[in-house]
């Protein structure tokens, strides 16, 4: 190994916007990026195809896990459930919606660690957010810092005294136009993204569930055009 | 909801012997038990099976998830490297050995709050021990003191104030004899458990790996007969 050589770093890439901006910022400090996606049952598979395309035009290794999360169910992302649309920003910081997939980040976390030991990486990078977002618990601050601890006690290193695991949390304290300002400026190209929680059979966003109301008032203030075309 | 009804509980059933003492243990305190198993690209996919059998005898219901364990490697179970055999005590006590598959009880322990949060279950049921084991991270008291912590962050009852998980681990201070003591008076049949980590194809166990080993010398000590039939 050589001392010019980037060290390695696992980033959770879903295809949505804030992963994928978070992936441009891991480039920037220099990380050899290895991404991660899942397939695990959710309805808009669409975004695992934007997710390819992404980790593909960064040059990132990218692997793709198979999970049955919608065997257990229990969220609108997994099922028919109905996905709420329209909600009010007050709407959004109230109970935890039927969007929610139950302990979607431990599972995608617990899996980025797993690979990140056999990496020998000892970054991961996940795009949570506490400030846009719709309440999930799995995204709050004290959440990914109990997730860290967790991990230096559960693992290789934290047994045998390796480099402790880091959680890169770097879009946890701002507003979706503050991610969308720093992607811009570091040239993410927002075409290739998806958010929407209900596209259309052809892949179009709904423009009303959370996440599309979350990425156009993001678009809106950073005063950048979004590029996604909405059904309505 | 009577109040006679019994409260849920997920429990961890890998088909072998010590999973299958705490399913009884469970059913005995009264739970009405959900058992929950992987396909996680293990070689030895009998075990799976005598999970299946295991949880029909005990009228449990059985839930059995796909994960791709394999695709991310580093174990000795999930591959082809080899199985360490005829080790001593000590050796088991020493460096973790290739039989570790990273953050495997992280991830099935996020698979079981999800599944558990769904069937509005609070108890975890898993059968990790710190004595008769081979230094696994992930079976450290500390781990799972640290796991429910988590879960109750990131989890609905975390946040909307819920019934907290309890992580259930009844055989984390008992060796491995008194593990099948206490399943022989609760009626385990341990002819339906499978241990070894290298079957032969026809499903015959090994009987060098750490798993035979601990559990032969756990029949020896409790003076029970094996009904284990090993090809050496």
């Amino acid at each position: 190994m050589t001392a010019s050589k980037s060290p390695k770093a696992v980033i959770l890439l879903s295809g949505g916007l804030d992963s994928t901006t978070v992936l441009a910022l891991a480039q920037a400090e220099g990380y050899d990026c290895h991404c991660l996606s899942f397939v695990y049952g959710q309805r808009q598979e669409i975004e695992l195809a934007r997710a390819r395309d992404i980790a593909a035009r960064a040059g990132a290794v990218h692997l793709v896990l198979r999970l049955d999360l919608d065997k257990i169910g229990g969220s609108a992302l997994t099922s028919d459930q109905e996905v709420p649309k329209h909600r009010s920003t007050s709407e959004m910081a109230g109970p935890i919606p039927a969007t929610y997939v139950p302990s979607r980040n431990l599972i995608f976390l617990a899996h980025a660690a797993a690979w990140a030991e056999v990496l020998g990486a000892s970054s991961i990078f996940i795009g949570v957010n506490a400030l846009d977002y719709s309440g999930y618990p799995d995204c709050r601050p004290e959440f990914i810092a109990a997730f860290e601890k967790l991990l230096n006690l559960g693992t290789r290193a934290g047994v045998e005294g390796g480099q402790p695991f880091t959680i890169h949390t770097p879009l946890l304290h701002l507003n979706k136009s503050e991610i969308i300002r720093k992607g811009l400026a570091l040239g993410v190209d927002y075409s290739l993204t998806h958010s929407c929680y209900d596209p259309d059979p052809a892949g179009r966003a709904c423009g009303a569930c959370d996440a599309c109301l979350l990425r156009r008032k993001g678009f809106r203030e950073a005063g950048a055009t979004d590029p996604t075309a909405y059904q309505e």
